[in-house]
């Protein structure tokens, strides 16, 4: 079992096309942190991917996808959200591209503490509301509802993939949770 | 008929305090723009308010309200998105407080282009998503939907109150929608 | 001393009118966290006014000052930059007056954790890089330069008045500083 | 003469293969437009690059270029607007890397109003306060500084390459310039 998503539709690419292209060129990627909203907007949990990673240690990540050649940002973001929380989770889409940060990943040497041992990715990252009900999809073993304190407390933040326990902090201070 | 919000509750003030502080204090709003957004969190539809000022002219106008001493911002958006929207509107207040822009308004000799011969007011400006149904309030005639492209032409954003046309073409702008 | 900024221009208001006004409406206010860039535009100091209370525990705190009537925000974050670092510190204002965060301080009954006890207030809150030097006004006993480490590291943000040390978090986290 | 930039280190691909990715996989690309700001932080003028296309026609552009593997966004941006304004222009890079706007470029069937006959892509867009002189560089005709009203005039925005007249809009609206 892997901690990454299979990419099953590499995009007009055979999977040894896409490796080649990404020991070359940065692949554009969207991550969404699911949240739930009080009628006032106000995050009171985050929803946060939670499976074992191949070694057999258990870890957190974020709903995560690469856009595809000719996929917009948008249908990025939906097919990705709907494969990763299930069919009646109901996410909202953010009303602007505008990311609440951009995230760099590279594979060695990386400036911004964030690393993907497969490539060097750019992902634009966004909070998404979820109004429905979230179901494990077949290679993730949870969705784990929490407070945002639980989320940015230090034994969940170290447990993220690839340093994404930063984007933690920097999602609930766009949010203005007070932290 | 006054193309003015009323303001019933002036916040442990008398209304001739609230005259007086009007003249010496800039006050605080904040304003929103109704939205009704695909499944991919596109804007489909502008709500604007739609009613008479006092010299019989048609004006169009955005969810507003001043806040009071002692309240918050998602209070007051959620109070006055539900005076002038209605009870079944079901708004989705931001997730961020961080407007899409700050606009500044004075009762004279303006830089920014916005007026309000009231006062010199700060209002922090959201987009909100609405989901229910729209309902005209009392002294409101309507509440306008049209798309985005219509509520961006010169015959729109010129009949606004106060300047707020411009406020429409940078929520589109923010809202990346393409005109 | 105070650790309060004096309000020598109270803006067409005797200090009576002032403190019955700040007893009954929200105050709007700016704040800026001065920082030092690298080249490319990123973080390398953050600048900390520094400066003893009443009781004489020295406490850290942003450049603030209140938005006086028919000022601009621009005006007023300028009036106060020059105030707090001296007239030599060359800040460049932000092209866009969109805030990283937009603070609530209550005098009491806080739900955002920011408290002001003199009255409520909104502020808006910006980084404001600056290129010369900074010379410690008459009341501030300093302006201290840190790495962004530094300043959000727990001995630090504790010691800001009114909780201002989640803004710290806040902007650091807009900025993409790596904590 | 050709109104692309060359891409003179296609980034340990050759052309062929930069030909056959751009073929299958989005590109990422950074833009930025160039301004002068007054003391107060206010955009005084915008700086468009000018230059003439295959067909002999002069186009307006924004300096723009394709993120290499392994480089970070900030070196992009730095290393595109020294090419295209020269060594002199002392630009001020963002402190935060969150774009104004996120541009999708399609080579056909554009469903943002933005195309690339070459390729897919995605652009993060800044906008750049430049303190310096400009210089055109070899293959760019000229650096046109003119005022956002003159940018924003259609005279101008419809003589841009691949529709990115609505990115002058979005990057004035966003630093809410009164237009």
């Amino acid at each position: 079992m892997t901690v990454r998503t299979p990419d099953p539709d590499p995009g007009w690419l055979t999977n040894s096309e896409l490796a080649s292209a990404r020991a070359r060129l940065p692949m554009v990627y969207v991550e969404a942190l699911p949240v739930r909203l009080d009628d006032h907007g106000r995050v009171v949990e985050v929803g946060l991917l939670y499976r074992a990673d191949e070694a057999g240690n258990f870890r957190y990540s974020f709903v995560s996808g690469r856009v595809l050649y000719m996929h917009s940002i948008r249908e990025t973001l939906m097919t990705h959200l709907e494969k990763d929380l299930g069919p009646l989770a109901m996410p909202q889409l953010p009303t602007s591209l505008v990311p609440f940060t951009v995230a760099e990943y590279f594979p060695y040497a990386s400036s911004s503490g964030l690393t993907d041992d497969r490539q060097h990715a750019v992902a634009l990252c966004y909070v998404v509301p979820v109004r429905g009900d979230t179901q494990p999809r077949q290679d993730a073993l949870d969705v784990a509802w929490m407070t945002p304190e639980q989320a940015l407390s230090p034994e969940i933040t170290t447990e993220f993939e690839g340093g994404r326990g930063k984007l933690v902090t920097q999602a609930m201070a766009w949010a203005n949770w007070g932290f």
